[in-house]
């Protein structure tokens, strides 16, 4: 790996979508993949593909497939990437004093 | 603005490089232009420097000009910038914990 560990973290994660993603999770917990698209603005289907992907290769996002009918597939995070919440707050902290700052 | 926070500073930052640059500076604190190329393995000097402006237009990163001679051009982090230290080091845990986790 990367020897440093912020380095390998966002190795893992960079990109417009991935953090995106999982925000998304953090919130709503368990969805499809139209819902997860619908709540991001912007991206197109193969690029949610790919993030998902790779997210599911790196341990972060989880895929269960239903073989109801109709069968049906649904996305979720894994124990590790529930943890990203933290982040996300802190990161969520940032952006709320930045914005203060920028309209005062 | 991103009505929320997390979506926000997302907005600031996502993209390949962003994060890396601030994490360059957290750890070296005033750098040139060809030092934070070489620091970032990959990076263009196109993309560098478009993600440079985009930065100091979010008053993230801020450019000073010395009208030496030779000119020369330093970039640094803004106290908002510099703050995104402790974003980081978070995520580094969370980068440690997810490695340690693959290793075993």
């Amino acid at each position: 790996m990367e020897s440093c560990p912020v380095n390998y973290a966002l190795s893992l994660l960079s990109g417009k979508w991935k953090l995106r993603i999982v925000w998304v999770w953090v919130n709503l917990k368990c969805v499809r993949f139209n819902q997860l698209q619908r709540q991001l603005e912007g991206v197109s289907a193969l690029m949610l593909s790919k993030s998902l992907k790779e997210l599911e290769a790196d341990h972060i996002v989880k895929r269960q497939q239903f073989n109801e009918v109709p069968p049906h597939v649904e996305y979720s995070l894994t124990q590790e990437g529930q943890k990203l919440d933290v982040v996300l707050n802190v990161l969520g902290d940032w952006g709320e004093e930045v914005h203060a700052l920028e309209t005062t």
